[in-house]
C-alpha cells in the first residue's frame, strides 16, 4: 500500500475505501514515484472484472444523525466512498443496527429489482437484520443488434430509500448517503477525492459556516464529486478552477465540444464529478467553493479548497478569518482537523504522488 | 400496418400518432420480424420531406381540465404525441371547441411568426374558430458561408400560450400540452414511447400517487420523453435504467463524451428524451420513476416502469402494494388499465417487435 | 474602425467594449464587406496573447442601483461586456466610487488568489480606493504529463462579492454584474451580442414588462449570453431559435452529439451563450424570449428579439401592443430606444455585415 492509498484509507477514518484489491495493486505498481513528476503520466484505472465483498452498517450517530460505515461504530456522513472499475461486481453485506427500517438504494449501477432498496420491492432491511445487496457494472460495448451500449462509469451515489417516507426523506436528511465512483479502464486516477453533498441547506450535514474544507498542494490531481439531496436546487461553484460538463469532467481532447463550467445547477438525486489540477494557472490559495444561490451561501453553504504551496503555506489566507460571517469561523484551522470526517482528509500526501503538475504546455500559443 | 404501429395508434386511444405515412411504410418493410431478434438491426427513421396534415382540437374535458386531441371528443392529457422526420412539414388544422381563446405554441421546429401561438402576434384562436398552424423541420447541413446549421431533430413539445395569462399559465396547468419528436434519418425507432410531463406537482395531470405506469417486456426498446411545465423545478429519476445527456439520449459510440445519467434537473419548458432497453442488465421488475425532490416524490410524483418477463410476470411485484403511502395504491393493477390515457399503453406488443434484445456483448470484458 | 464595431462601441453607450486592439484589427481587415454576403465566410476570433489594460468604476446610479462602467459616470447594468481571446491578459484598474466596500470577482478566467474579489482574501476595494485586478486566459493544450488541459474560452461573467454580505448579495441585486466572453482562435464572431441576466425576478435589473428588447435584421449572426443571479432558478427560452448545449452553442459538425435546445434551466452563477442567425428558417418577427417558469413570465420576465426584414419592417408586430399585460407595453417602440442600456443596441448595422445568411443548404435532403 503506497502512501497515497494509506492516506486515503486511514486518515479518512474509513470513509474512503477502494473496495477490493485491483486498484490498490495498480497503485503499488507505480514504482517510478520519484521520477521527475512533471512528465509522469498519470495513473489510470485498470480493467475491472473483480468480485468484491464489503460489509456496510447503517448506524445511529451520537448526535442523532444516521450514517453508513464499513465497520461497526465507524459510520460517517457522507458514508464511505466506494470505487469500482467497470466490470466489477460488489456484494454489500448490509447490517441495519438502527431501530428503524433502512435500505441501500444505488444510482447508476446494475442490480436486479430485489436489490432496489425500496419498500414496494421489499428490499429494505428491518432493525437488527442483515442482507446482501449486489451491484454489477459493465464496460461499454456493442449489442448483438449493432447498437452501442453505454458503460457504467460515472459519478454515482447511494442513499436510503425508506426511513421516514417511502423515498427515504428522513434517512437522507439525517445523513444516509454516500458516493460511488465507477471508473473505466484508462480513466485518470486522482490523488484525492473530495465528496461534496448539498443536502437541504447543509454540506455533508455539517453545521452552517463550518466547511467542510479540503486541502491539497499545488499540482495535485484532485477529484470532486458533487451530489445533491433533499428539497432544494443548488448551484455548485468553485473559485479558480473549472471542469468539463461531460462524463469525466475532463475533456477527451481538442474535439470535445463540452462546455467548461465553474458553476452548475443541480437538484436532488443529481451527481457529477470532475478532476482539477490544484492551483493550475492560479497558484495556491484559499479557494472558496459554495452554492451560488445567494441566500444559501449567505446561510453558510460554503467551504474552502485550501491549495498549499509546496512549503505548506497559503497566500492571503488567515485560517481564523471569519470569511463567512462574524459568528463562525470559516476554515477551522487548516490541516489535520476533522480527519474523521472522511472528505476533509487529503493532507500529508507525498509530493511524489502528484500526477498532474502545475506547468502546462499550451499548444496554441 | 404492423402490430406495433397498430398498438401505438389504437391502444393509445389516439394519443400517439405517427403523422403521415413515411414511417409507417418503413415499419411495414420490416418483413423479417420473425428472424432471431437478437441480431435484428433496429428500425431507423427514414428521410423526411413529406407534407403532412392533421386536425387538432382543443377541448374541455368532462372533469374541467383541457386537452388537445386529433379527433373531436378524444382529447387527452398529454395531447397526441406527434412524430416527424427532419424535412417534414406539418399543417395542423386547429379548432378551438372551448369557450376561451386557445393557442398552439411549439418548441424546436421552424414556423413563421404568424404561427407563434401568442397573443402579441395575434396567432391564437378564438372560441369556436379554426386556423392552420404550419410547422417545418429541416435536416442539418452547411450554410452557404460554410458554417454548420443544426437540424430540427429533438424531443420537443407544444402547449397553449394564451389561456389565463399571456403565457398560457392556466391552459398549461389544465392540460394543454403534448410531445413532439423530430427524428433524423437513421435515428433508432423505439417499440414504445412514454411521455412523462412533470406539471406542477402532477405527472400528466393525474392525481398524486396514481402513476402513470408504463409496461414493457424485457428487451423492448422503450423511449421516454420528459417534459416539464408549471412553476417548479424537478429532477427526473428512473431506477435501474440510464441515458446519455445528449440529443438522442443514446451514445453515438465510444468517443461520445456525454455524461450518463439516471437523474436530471429540469425546469418549465425543458424537454429531453432517451431510449432504454427495458430491463437490460437488470431484468424484469417494477422500476420506479419519480421526481427526486423529496417532498415531490413523497406527495406522489411517482410512477412505475413495469418491465415484465417474457412470460408476463414481474418479480417482487405485488400490483396492489401501496408503495407510495397507505392511502393510495401505486400501480393500479398492471396491464390494460388506462389505455385511453395515451402514454400508459404499450402492453400486448408482439415479441417479434422487440428490436433491442436483453443480451449484450460487452466489448471490454 | 468598421461600422459594426462603431455600432457596438458607440451606440451601446460604452457598455460593449472590445478590450484591446486585436479583434478590432481583425474586423478592419474585413475589406470584402460588399462582396455577395451569402458566401462570405464569417469572421473569426484571432489568436490571443495581448496584454490589455482597462479602467473600471463601481458607481452608484441615480436611481440607487449600482453599476460597473468603463468611464466615470457611465456605469450600466449589466456592466460592460468584456471580450478576450485565449492567451490575453487583462489588467482592470478598478476604482470604487461608492460609499461601501465593492469588489470584482470573475468566473472562468485565471487569476491569483489576490485577485479573487472576496473579503476573506482581502481582495475587495474600500470606498474611494483603487486596485488592479489581473485576469489571464490560456488556450487549450497538452500538459507535460500528456493529459489535456481545457482552454479558457467560454461565456463567463463578473460580479461583486462583498456588498451587503460576503457573497455580494446586495451588490449583485443592485446591478454589479456583467458578461465576459473569452474566444478561441477560430471561434465565429457575431454581428451583435445580447446579454440577458436573469437577476431575481428582473432581466438586467429593468422593471417588469419592460424588456430589454434586442433588434436585428434577418441574417444577422446574433450572440446571446445568458447569466443568472440571485435567489431563484429560471429557464431561458427563446421563440423560433435554438442552440447547441455545448461550449459555443454551435455544433462543431455532424458528429457533435450535443442536444439542441430552446429552453434551459439555470441557477445563480450559471452562464452560457450561443449564436443564432436571426430569423433563419423562420423569418422576421417579434420573437419572445422569456423565463419559462409560469409565474416569472407572467410577472414580466419577458423581452423581444425583434428581427426585422431588410426593409426594416416586422410582420405581425405592433410595437405598442401590450403583449405582456395591459398595464405595460412590451416593446417600447422599436429601434433606437434605450441605447444607453448596453445590450439593447445593435440596430443600424450595415447589411454588408451579415455573415450568416438566411438560406441554408440542407445536406440530407
Amino acid at each position: 500500500m503506497d502512501r497515497r492509498s494509506f492516506n486515503r484509507r486511514m486518515l479518512a477514518g474509513g470513509a474512503a475505501a477502494t473496495v477490493g484489491v485491483t486498484s490498490l495493486s495498480a497503485m503499488a505498481s507505480d514504482s517510478a514515484a520519484d521520477a521527475p513528476r512533471a512528465v509522469d503520466p498519470p495513473k489510470t484505472a485498470p480493467a475491472g472484472g473483480e468480485v468484491r465483498r464489503i460489509k456496510m452498517y447503517a448506524e445511529k450517530l451520537p448526535d442523532g444523525q444516521l450514517g453508513y460505515g464499513l465497520e461497526k461504530g465507524k459510520a460517517t456522513i457522507p458514508g464511505p466512498l466506494l470505487e469500482l472499475n467497470e466490470g466489477d461486481t460488489l456484494h454489500v453485506e448490509f447490517e441495519n443496527t438502527t431501530d428503524v427500517d433502512v435500505s441501500l438504494h444505488v444510482h447508476g449501477v446494475d442490480y436486479e429489482i430485489s436489490n432496489d432498496g425500496t419498500r414496494h420491492t421489499k428490499s429494505h432491511v428491518a432493525p437488527g437484520a442483515k442482507r446482501t445487496y449486489t451491484w454489477r457494472t459493465h464496460a461499454p460495448g456493442r449489442r448483438k443488434d449493432g447498437t452501442w451500449r453505454p458503460g457504467t462509469a460515472g459519478y454515482w451515489h447511494y442513499h436510503d430509500h425508506v426511513v421516514g417516507t417511502d423515498h427515504g426523506t428522513v434517512g437522507v436528511r439525517k445523513g444516509l448517503y454516500g458516493a460511488v465512483i465507477v471508473r473505466r479502464k484508462g480513466d485518470l486516477l486522482p490523488d484525492q477525492t473530495c465528496v461534496v453533498v448539498f443536502n437541504d441547506m447543509m454540506i455533508n450535514n455539517k453545521p452552517a459556516h463550518s466547511g467542510p474544507n479540503f486541502e491539497a498542494t499545488v499540482g495535485d490531481r484532485v477529484e470532486f464529486v458533487s451530489i445533491t439531496h433533499g428539497e432544494y436546487y443548488h448551484t455548485f461553484h468553485i473559485h479558480g478552477h473549472r471542469w468539463a460538463d461531460n462524463r469525466t469532467g475532463l475533456l477527451t481532447g481538442p474535439d470535445d465540444p463540452s462546455q467548461i463550467l465553474d458553476d452548475k445547477i443541480t437538484g436532488p438525486g443529481d451527481s457529477f464529478g470532475f478532476q482539477v489540477i490544484a492551483g493550475e494557472g492560479v497558484g495556491a490559495g484559499a479557494w472558496m467553493y459554495h452554492c451560488h444561490v445567494q441566500s444559501h451561501s449567505d446561510m453558510g453553504m460554503v467551504g474552502l479548497f485550501l491549495v498549499k504551496k509546496p512549503d505548506g503555506t497559503i497566500p492571503d489566507y488567515e485560517p481564523h478569518h471569519p470569511h463567512a460571517g462574524a459568528e463562525k469561523k470559516s476554515g477551522g484551522g487548516g490541516a489535520g482537523e476533522g480527519k474523521s470526517n472522511g472528505p476533509e482528509s487529503g493532507g500529508g500526501k507525498s509530493g511524489a504522488d502528484k500526477s498532474g503538475g502545475g506547468g502546462a504546455d499550451h499548444a496554441h500559443h
